[in-house]
């Protein structure tokens, strides 16, 4: 005999899974459209898009679903999980309810705009015709700080979309010790000599390429059987529900750098997609956590397994029978030193995993004093410069290299770039844990065995979706929140050897 | 000013607009389900389509649109192009309206059923084993006519869904013509000897043959730009408005057939979708007309045009030169002949394009014996084995190879079979216009150029998706109704050379 409450679990689980059934068809739309949509195709596939957006929303916002889970709400009989369950969708179900249709119309014209002038003013490198746009953005995000609400800092609002419960008064302190640590060993790393890694641009062809980094993600533990890997513009992860996730890349024949960290990235984010929870299709505990964990575990591949000595002694050989003719004089240490190089540099996309966050320390800064409104938009080119003059030691030559670089605002996505670091700073937490856990973890990887690794995330981390919050997640793992100093003893370890720096 | 006329017109556009878009995403759906799925992808697809399905048949019978409908088929202030979109909307609407959700919900579980029990029999090759499943169908099928009307065959009904407005009463004397005129004409080319075809079945490596398929859909005047060729298991073409129309192929190494014929027959289904007025997206006069006509394109570019001596004289070379060691020896005239072998066969989509039409004409008579109740479903196999016996002078050895050999009846698609035969003989009576109106056809085909032929075909059908029924199209093209005589005379224009018959 099905209870009453059980039944109405069960009619709102069907309303999720139709709402994720629209929300990945958007996805294999846009997937199909970044991989293999014809020139001609693309204002229709907009279209398309836009249309099924609009239907996912009203089914997101429906009564019938706001109902179901008010019901639910007041249950006592729910176990612990669907509890959790019932708990998030409703809040998002309330979040999606502040929106009046006004402010939605308003915002996705301003956004429209934006992205016009943003891609205008990047061509030109001139920031005063993105100005106008993103003043009306910020305005309107500053509206949407209110609406949304928000106990502490109206900048936490924003945050809350990427990184559900994050909050300003957590970022500050963390962003704190990344100045006041990384500054001055990132100096210290400035002062040492630097490897020659111009055999990285010579000539490597696609196809091997292709095929290395196929073998990359098979060794990772990536299922084909779940998912594949296209080519696009630029690389993506995107998933269709856990048995198909489906990764892209792009390759460039003069630059070893690009699709090798990206591949090893995607797939990273990838294996999290897999490894979410098949029978909550549709359901939050189904569904990743927040943008910084899913970022920590791109970054815990691509950087912690991906950049480590362990990691190229079983991968290097293989790389080096690919492309003999550029790498037979190239060891493996000094494979491992260039594939680490650290350099503070102008492209935050570009940046190496140290200098990476002082791009994102500057435009957490920027973002959280528009929305105080302590600075204004037109002083942004100034600010910006200065503090890469502070933090990185650079003087900008352009705007184009300067604050107009990322798409991100143009989007009206303020509360972002945050949970890039955030996901580097989770996965040194995160992977000195498994460590802990795993003793033999490094012989493993040494020897091209990635499964334990694999398993210990699967178990720790991506069969739990959303049924832990970001925090509570990383005290269930490591017994602490999340601390800096996991990725500074990271970085002074590893750096420490690379740069020949005496340990303090 | 925008009249109220004007404004009640553009909404239904728009909700017409909105249901192409869903339509299209699943057309997307399942594209990719065919091209690029990974195979654990499956089950999770089928449920995304289903609930997409659910939403477009929302939107199709939805209140709000038969309001429009009502209020604009009242309305004197239309022109001819609106007031035929909003007549053919309102009549589909109409039709949907007549599905009552108990005798959807049946027919959408039988179909399941009569699926896999057809899968089953076909592998064990046993009718019997089909056979309750399709009883249901039939069943089904039959009160699917009553729920829908007809004025005079019930039969009437289900061929109207394929191709409106056809009815059993213009079937069964064009049926009639074929049997008399083709059955005898058939006998006499049986007589003649055959030239012999082994050397199409030498290795044809896949590049190659990619690549030439490629050229002649080039060729065609097929838009790469909006669409693309891609392999699946059965080659079809699906659009996704007129500026996104794919291709898919398949290629057998060991097979030139395959290839090269699915590939014109392709893209004569393309280049109708792609010469669909894109300003009337999603409106009946921005679809194509019926399926019926939608063939005739496939086949006036497959057999009149693609199994020509023209078409060859412009193409032979090429492919020789793509396959020296195979075609050196065989010259062109050779080859014209091996391409038109006409030989009785026991599976209708081997079948050349003249006994074709008899394995058509059996199974037409087969389905309105059931859907008339004039034969059991228990009697299919021995009714169809006798007539492949009168009509093909073939015996059927089993059912995998007989009655079981077609797909089309465990999906509940009767009254389909009858399109293929009438697209044929609408691109025999189309094509002897063309050849009229276009004086020097066979020579700009013989020049490789065809765009003659496509600009023809885009102004006197493609043009005009909807706003013709077939029968009037037909008279607006070429003075009168569909006349099976046109491809009689093709016929034995053709191979009465190749066979060396006299003309009577």
């Amino acid at each position: 005999m099905i209870t009453a409450v059980e039944k109405t679990y069960k009619l709102y689980q069907e309303k999720m899974q139709e709402l994720a059934d629209v929300n990945h068809a958007i996805s294999v739309l846009n997937w199909d459209q970044e991989t293999y949509l014809p020139q001609k195709g693309a204002s229709l596939r907009a279209q398309q898009i836009s249309t099924l957006t609009k239907i996912a929303h009203q089914l997101a916002t429906s009564e019938e679903l706001g109902d179901l889970l008010h019901q639910l709400s007041e249950q006592e009989n729910l176990n612990e999980w669907e509890r959790r369950n019932v708990t998030e969708s409703l809040s998002a179900y309330q979040k999606k309810q502040k929106y009046n249709t006004e402010f939605v119309v308003r915002l996705s014209k301003v956004t429209s705009e934006c992205y016009q002038s943003w891609l205008k003013a990047r061509t030109a490198s001139d920031f005063s015709i993105f100005q106008p746009a993103l003043e009306e953005m910020i305005q309107l995000k500053r509206e949407e700080c209110e609406l949304l609400g928000y106990d502490e800092h109206p900048y936490d609002a924003l945050l809350d979309q990427f990184e559900p419960g994050e909050k300003t008064s957590n970022l500050l302190p963390l962003f704190k010790d990344v100045h006041q640590q990384l500054v001055d060993f990132v100096k210290e790393i400035s002062d040492r000599s630097q490897v020659e890694d111009q055999w990285m641009y010579k000539y490597y062809p696609k196809d091997k390429q292709w095929q290395f980094g196929l073998e990359v993600l098979e060794q990772m533990g990536y299922d084909f059987k779940a998912g594949r890997q296209d080519v696009s513009a630029h690389p993506f992860t995107t998933s269709f529900g856990s048995n198909d996730v489906r990764v892209t890349t792009r390759i460039d024949e003069y630059n070893l750098y690009e699709m090798i960290w990206s591949c090893i990235h995607e797939g990273g984010h990838a294996l999290y997609e897999q490894g979410l929870k098949q029978e909550d299709y549709g359901l939050p505990t189904g569904n990743y956590l927040s943008l910084g964990i899913h970022e920590s575990q791109s970054r815990l591949w691509e950087n912690n397994v991906g950049r480590s000595l362990p990691f190229w002694k079983a991968n290097y050989k293989r790389l080096q029978e690919a492309f003999p003719e550029n790498l037979q004089t190239v060891d493996l240490e000094k494979f491992y030193k260039t594939v680490n190089i650290v350099k503070p540099s102008l492209i935050r996309t570009n940046a190496d995993e140290l200098t990476y966050h002082f791009h994102i320390l500057i435009r957490f800064l920027i973002e959280k004093e528009l929305i105080e409104g302590s600075i204004k938009v037109k002083d942004i080119p100034q600010i910006w410069n200065q503090k890469y003059k502070e933090y990185l030691n650079i003087d900008v030559p352009s705007d184009k290299e300067g604050c107009l670089q990322d798409i991100h605002w143009s989007h009206g996505s303020l509360g972002y770039f945050p949970t890039y670091s955030l996901g580097s700073f989770y996965a040194a937490q995160f992977y000195q844990q498994a460590e802990k856990e795993i003793p033999d973890l490094e012989y493993q990887i040494t020897n091209g065995n990635m499964r334990p690794l694999l398993q210990w995330l699967r178990t720790k981390i991506h069969q739990y979706g959303k049924f832990y919050t970001a925090e509570d997640l990383c005290i269930a793992i490591t017994g602490e929140k999340l601390t800096f100093q996991y990725f500074m003893d990271y970085a002074k370890k590893k750096y420490g050897y690379i740069y020949g720096l005496k340990t303090k």
